[in-house]
């Protein structure tokens, strides 16, 4: 066997999806994914005109379940009855091409490095070569989601009509950069990494459970936790919690597609495109924007996304409120779903 | 010799300072401190009437020396021809009974648990049996310094004519507890760390950083590093400057005495004096209390400090602004020195 096996990226835990044959795609930084992999799921009819679709990318160790359980519905803003939508799990997540499943000699620790902009052009791939599509109604995507949103509007400014970032930035901050170097460092640190060549990912377990308790402090907000928030979630304690969701969420992944994505999330940077300079390639996008931060989000405060809002010609500053901070992308909160459906719905009525 | 060496607790480092001996000292936690000292400075003179004091106590790591450098100074609000002032060093920083200068068996991770209330009544032993002073004209401290703040103002409110605790809270916050776990943990997952019997405390370097590089995502705020303020530091890089600055700073101190008072800080709470119940705690204090959080804080941001603020009787709630967040504690902008001048020299101006 090329990979060492984990169920956890399986279609059993992460629901039915297809495989988009990359062929040997070049990546910017250098490297080859031999026969890449870009796994989605479709909700929804394309229609014939081919007018109707919608793209959504992933988080960091999100996979395409989550953005439909938390973004599409019937009823719902984006409306399978109405939009065809297509979510498309980013490279390096386990369900793509990624450390866990490219054979040797570029699996794991040897796995390419991956860029933003690798898995938008490949999505863009996907979008015209599959589906033969011009233009898209929305792009919409949450934390490295949002990377990928704006990367979209950014490097194909004629095939995005709307786009709806999330609790994300067109350019990564640099105390976000420091933090995910945490994350990283808290894998790495755990001696059972042994740099990546690790017998069972489960044996590094210490270095996912540190990791996970980094994203414990910094993922959600003060206030949730002075409030206890997590009862709602049917925790009974502060460390239950922390153990029961942050350290169960992340305990079953794999410490290479782990990092995949981080080295990733710390170099987004839709200014790549113009020589470092941001104003102007934000003054790229021509679709209409609705810049949407959550408000208690400890990675991406809203001032941070309010200043990429001032960039953008046809932009709408929008916060969410939710009491999870960041990790309000999980959609834990009814309230928090209301507003998605607010704004979405909102963005998708505009004639643009 | 009984402890390891390590001579960053020193005169030469922290300047001169005095030990006051506690002999055998009976912790809250149940344990001794035989033949335990409590390291202090002191500026100025004591007024005949013992009217004159003002009591300072330190925060995590720091010691007397710049708790002086950034609070005391002449033509300053703690001015030292004005005032008598007394620098306690808490138990654990290196100076006062720590892990690293107690005798065998008692030394290293056989060091006892100690709590803010140990600290407090110490300082109480050396301010009544030392100088005799009945009543303190101030107690100002930050972070765990406002710890003992709120502690002392609770337990002995008589003794407190006013109080100014500086960028922390009198129950520490869950999510502070949270984040705190996370720095004892990047230490003790060091393999060097060695259940704390370490025959360097510079061999769990790799700790020591680590346990750095998460003061630098929390320690300061995410404007700071948008803004690359530590330019003004004389950095090059964010990387220098975590290194340089963060990592720099840690890494002479000893594991065992930074955990002996992370330990503390995540248990401070002055409701322990009223079965859980914050806000009778906080109604015994008489003292004219200045709450002095600063703006950019992200571990106890002022709206934390505020909710402490509504609960005692006789308060202002002040905001400080720094660039450094909770590291603004430091002194490292003009600005903030002028702030605690002008907010500590007005508290200190008003008849009480």
């Amino acid at each position: 066997m090329s990979e060492l096996f984990n169920s956890y990226y399986s279609q059993a835990t992460h629901g039915p999806f297809q495989l988009f044959q990359l062929g040997d795609f070049g990546l910017e930084e250098g490297g080859t994914l031999h026969a890449g992999q870009l796994a989605y799921t479709t909700l929804g009819t394309l229609n014939a005109d081919k007018t109707n679709a919608v793209l959504l990318p992933t988080w960091y160790s999100g996979t395409s379940k989550i953005m439909a359980d938390v973004h599409v519905g019937p009823g719902r803003a984006i409306d399978p009855d109405r939009y065809f939508v297509i979510i498309a799990n980013q490279l390096g997540n386990g369900l793509s091409s990624s450390p866990t499943n490219t054979p040797a000699p570029f699996n794991m620790a040897r796995f390419p490095r991956i860029r933003i902009g690798d898995d938008v052009r490949a999505q863009h791939k996907l979008v015209t070569e599959q589906f033969g599509i011009e233009r898209l109604e929305l792009v919409c995507g949450g934390s490295m989601g949002a990377q990928q949103t704006y990367e979209w509007a950014v490097r194909y400014p004629d095939m995005v009509k709307r786009a709806a970032p999330l609790a994300g930035t067109a350019k990564n901050t640099p105390h976000d950069f420091l933090f995910v170097e945490t994350l990283t460092e808290a894998i790495t640190s755990d001696p059972a990494w042994h740099a990546g060549w690790y017998t069972d990912p489960h044996a590094v377990h210490l270095g996912l459970r540190r990791h996970a308790r980094l994203w414990g402090v910094m993922g959600f907000c003060t206030e949730m936790f002075k409030q206890a928030t997590w009862r709602e979630l049917g925790f009974s304690s502060l460390e239950d919690f922390i153990v029961g969701f942050v350290e169960h969420y992340f305990l079953p992944m794999d410490p290479n597609n782990l990092l995949c994505m981080a080295w990733k999330w710390q170099r987004g940077d839709v200014s790549r495109h113009t020589d470092g300079d941001l104003a102007q390639a934000l003054a790229r996008i021509t679709a209409k924007v609705f810049v949407l931060p959550i408000d208690e989000d400890m990675f991406f405060p809203p001032r941070d996304c309010e200043a990429e809002h001032k960039l953008i010609p046809n932009s709408e500053f929008r916060v969410l409120h939710s009491m999870y901070g960041h990790l309000g992308l999980f959609g834990l909160e009814p309230v928090y779903l209301q507003q998605i459906d607010q704004h979405l719905g909102e963005l998708l009525a505009l004639d643009v």
